[in-house]
């Protein structure tokens, strides 16, 4: 998907929500286990439920991987259903890799054509020969972590570099890649009062927001730092909205959720439209 | 494994070689692709071949994921083929993973628990919470990713934090972290001079050093600049040994390959013992 496709249907549904396909199946209804691919039943329903009020899905491969091959046939399911019944979603495998060049190339291959994502998380710690191969494929991007929303992210990546701190240096140094204009950033919720900072240096680039909702992250501060002309975010709710209900009803209870944010970003999108 | 236990195969086998089993199906015997699961019978070739003459074996992911389930599937029988037969060998999952910290708790399962790798390799830039959930397994290691042997660890890694190189930093924050003396560092063989330095920061723990042979890293230097009274390295190698030939002989002339650096690795820790 171009990001111009992603910039329509953002307009289109007046959403700019990304949903988080964290299966836990510790956490799923329980009358899920009784079928033959939990993950993906699960999936499916969640979908078929919120798919007109996001544009994109986003699962974790940790939370495939946790179940072996098993997991990956539901990772490979789900991404298939996904662009057989809605391609017009934006896709993400959160998967935070990154290597030595031939070896990320690999990486690329499996993420972007094999499973057919329209992007792929990418860890920054090795440089440039570690993320320019996820940067090789037409209409496809790589999100690269910058600041993240977890406690850990002040142990280096808020560490000051000649001055400056070092997810600033790799912002500023990723735009000197090959085909920087296919990056997108990571860039937690928690930290809305860095958004400003941030544009400054990518004013163009789409960035992944994590950590509204259940890691306390405000919609409305990000979108006031952080939205450009072209909206520019995906704000990403995973728990918040997948693990909404227990009961039978879970899909439509996700629904719900999913459609509140909908919403608040809606009003987001007329008021800022009429500042416009 | 325990680091006792490792550092007793190491005297016994008198080699510290950890060989990669990265494997590209267009670089294997051709023969091999008609057989069923041609990476599993090149890595079980391989493996009966050199067990004696190295003391772990490091499967990079990338190379298994490239292949989707099937990959899994090869990398599943890989280590349940290592565990079985040759129980006294060090496994690393060279995976690179990290996430916020129930994630990584899910990549940490996968590979430490239920695929049973001894060890993973982990990247540092999300900080402590995505480490530590890899510390928490009874005689199991994180391989923490410090300097690589590529050229983009000169991108971030060696930035000047406060005065001191960003690797530094990753290597003495490590250190606080719970279970710190289950940590292992990556430092590339390319960067031979650096050594000196990291030894002061971390004396005790192993370090994974890839880029020896192909990447152009020298054994000699590595050893002397890092080792330490437990030896304290892996020396890994992979296209060196693996791809040796692509004749009927290939496993052999792996082993040949493999044994040049055990014997290598021989004179260098005799000429060690006799020093001390």
């Amino acid at each position: 998907m171009t990001t111009q496709q992603l910039v329509q249907e953002i307009h289109k549904k007046k959403s700019f929500l990304c949903i988080g396909l964290d299966v836990d199946l510790t956490k799923i209804p329980q009358f899920l286990l009784e079928l033959d691919d939990p993950i993906f039943e699960f999936n499916k329903a969640i979908i078929d439920a919120t798919h007109d009020v996001c544009i994109a899905y986003k699962p974790n491969t940790a939370f495939y991987e946790a179940y072996g091959i098993k997991g990956w046939k539901s990772l490979q399911k789900t991404i298939d259903y996904i662009n057989e019944k809605y391609p017009e979603m934006f896709t993400i495998a959160d998967a935070k890799r990154g290597d030595i060049g031939n070896t990320s190339t690999m990486y690329a291959k499996a993420f972007l054509e094999d499973l057919n994502f329209d992007s792929v998380t990418v860890a920054p710690y090795m440089g440039k020969d570690s993320v320019e191969p996820f940067l090789e494929f037409e209409n496809k991007h790589a999100i690269l972590l910058a600041l993240t929303s977890n406690e850990g992210a002040f142990d280096f990546q808020t560490q000051n570099v000649d001055g400056k701190e070092l997810y600033k240096v790799v912002l500023e140094t990723s735009k000197t890649w090959k085909n920087a204009q296919k990056l997108m950033y990571v860039v937690g919720a928690t930290k809305a009062e860095y958004f400003t900072e941030i544009r400054k240096i990518i004013p163009d680039n789409f960035i992944l927001v994590p950590g509204v909702g259940a890691q306390g992250g405000n919609l409305q501060e990000v979108c006031k730092y952080g939205m450009n002309d072209n909206i520019g975010l995906l704000i990403n709710s995973s728990r918040g909205i997948i693990y909404a209900s227990k009961e039978n009803n879970f899909a439509e209870k996700a629904r719900e959720e999913a459609l509140k944010m909908q919403q608040e970003m809606e009003s987001i999108l007329n008021a800022t439209a009429k500042k416009q």
